[in-house]
């Protein structure tokens, strides 16, 4: 009996799983983290308004999820000014990067990312064929000007940039991205990924005019809004690209309760501006606790700090090993020279307690 | 200023979108369905221990969801007698159906289903430029033989067969669907869709070893479970092609209230055998509706029945929009002979109470 016929590509793609959670280390320690400081989630949770929202949207259950995510659309129209036509709903940041991946790459067809930048982005061009190249940070920033550059030089059609940045933190002025555009090559696209935009400080978002053909925006509720587990984000752009969206994507693939919580989050704009002031907070002692243990902290416009451990890849990577030793969940930069640094996410005042306890065992077990 | 440039496919794709929901005659007419019997839901709702699960699992939503499923997926495994290796969870049927497409389909491959058939695995085959092929239902059943004829002629990558089928609600037994194996081309896989494979009467789910490389199949928590808007389902097969999803798939796509309701629910057999029982009690209702009406109904092994309304697609789609102008949501089949008929979902009693009076009215209106 033969087995199936695979597409050329995906016999080409690597068998490895790139998406380890904390879980996988939990299930076979038999113990759950003491802090879950990894994946930039919010430990402050949703909006109080968001969890009884969701509740109830439990009842109705039975029911398919309207899969124009109509209401939600409408509101975030309001929120941004805009049309519900220049909004797409999707199953995260990481579904709908999929998506526009799908929409535009072929095999062979040049992609744009930063060396070090999101990972879930390279898979998905992978995952289409398409050809990656990657340029260096730049002071530990994302390089608009070398990304463009490269663009121009391979004929990109795709160009991804975060601003705030994962795995850094660190951001640029949007004055900054909005006139980069000005070198945007004919017919490429600049994929702005602006998760973590909410906790970023004004004006880091560019005013570009919703219609731009050359730029979609991405954002989701995972991280300011706090409903990661509920899997749901939305892009903004031109009608054109975002009804394209349609002809492709699976357009039952929002959870309803998913729906009716992040509307809920959406309209607690007090509940936002708390989570933002307790995250500001909480990078305020992430990097107090470094500096307290001698090393520096990358300024942060995101839920999370790089903390530069002074030394390279390995001595970062042993560091990151011994607080997971005792029980912190955190991560850090797949490439050189950021994986100097360890990421660690905002957390509780509790879950800080534990950091600043395990910091400096950590470093001592290491540098041993 | 120039717009993205789509690949081929996606430039050829038509724009229209295919899944209008109930809501959007909802939002135009500003009121709701007084009954909701049009997409094959189950109007009595999933378990009270898989509420009482996602309730308290909307409490722990801002932590991102497990990746790989894994309590599901193990419990699933025991469910079937199967390892864990041999299922993959995914967004609804709907987005495995995409995946699985996507592993195997490159523009121009050979894709098999029946005319009438589920028309989202059509929307994937084209929306991968898969070239589909399709062969006429025998007496209102897929005809697997005619099926496998046409993948031989046409050397297909992948059949389609639904057992019991959708829109009609007819189906095969087991060891019919085992046979037809014997005719499957080398190189071909047939996907089995067993969505409402619960509904069923013994014996109709195929006994075929779960590690066939020629199988995959397909299942639902959407339908006898009852949690439709969680947007959860999961595939079975072969060890190599089940983790093949994991080089392609949103590993991030499922939400985290949907696996714990998806667990319960599994985990709570007396609720699935009253919502049997109670499908069972409605689908002879139905029929007894139509019987009162001189319509003749063709038997069924899911959560649905198809009426024939006695004469041809325009008349049954007259009768059809008069049961939604008398505020009934249902559907129809969307080719001939299919669409002689249309398609009921089972309702409660009161919802069939609705039918009972509204069917009538909507005859005697589509024949003047």
């Amino acid at each position: 009996m033969t087995g199936p016929r695979y597409t050329d590509i995906v016999r080409a793609l690597p068998a490895s799983v790139p998406f380890v959670g904390p879980e996988v280390r939990e299930r076979e320690t038999g113990k759950a983290f003491a802090a879950r400081l990894g994946a930039n989630e919010n430990v402050f949770g949703p909006s109080p308004k968001a969890i009884s929202a969701m509740q109830e949207a439990v009842g109705d259950i039975w029911k398919y999820s309207d899969a124009t995510s109509h209401d939600l659309r409408h509101a975030l129209a309001v929120h941004h000014n805009v049309d519900a036509e220049n909004i797409v709903v999707g199953e995260g940041i990481d579904g709908l990067l999929g998506y526009l991946v799908r929409l535009l790459i072929e095999p062979g067809d040049s992609v744009v990312t930063s060396d070090g930048a999101y990972p879930t982005f390279n898979y998905h061009v992978a995952g289409f064929g398409g050809e990656l190249h990657k340029v260096p940070y730049k002071d530990d920033h994302e390089d608009p000007a070398a990304l463009l550059t490269k663009a121009k030089e391979v004929g990109a059609k795709l160009v991804y940039l975060a601003n705030p940045d994962n795995p850094m933190g660190t951001w640029h002025d949007g004055s900054k991205i909005r006139a980069a555009l000005d070198d945007l090559p004919h017919g490429c696209l600049l994929m702005l990924d602006e998760a973590y935009i909410e906790f970023a400080p004004d004006g880091t978002a560019p005013e570009i005019p919703i219609d731009d053909p050359r730029v979609i925006r991405m954002r989701t509720f995972s991280k300011a809004y706090g409903i990661a587990g509920a899997r749901i984000a939305y892009a903004m752009g031109a009608p054109d690209l975002i009804q394209s969206f349609d002809k492709i994507r699976n357009h039952f693939g929002v959870n309803r309760v998913a729906q009716a919580g992040a509307l809920a989050a959406l309209q607690d704009e007090d509940w936002l501006q708390q989570t933002i002031h307790r995250m500001a907070e909480a990078r305020d002692r992430i990097a107090q606790i470094a500096a307290a243990n001698g090393l520096h902290s990358l300024p942060s416009a995101a839920n999370f700090v790089a903390v530069d451990c002074g030394r390279d890849g390995d001595f970062a990577r042993a560091v990151l090993n011994e607080l997971i030793a005792r029980d912190l969940f955190v991560r850090m930069p797949g490439v050189a020279p950021l994986n100097r640094c360890i990421r660690i996410s905002c957390g509780r005042p509790q879950d800080l307690d534990l950091l600043e306890s395990a910091l400096p065992q950590a470093l001592a077990a290491a540098r041993a």
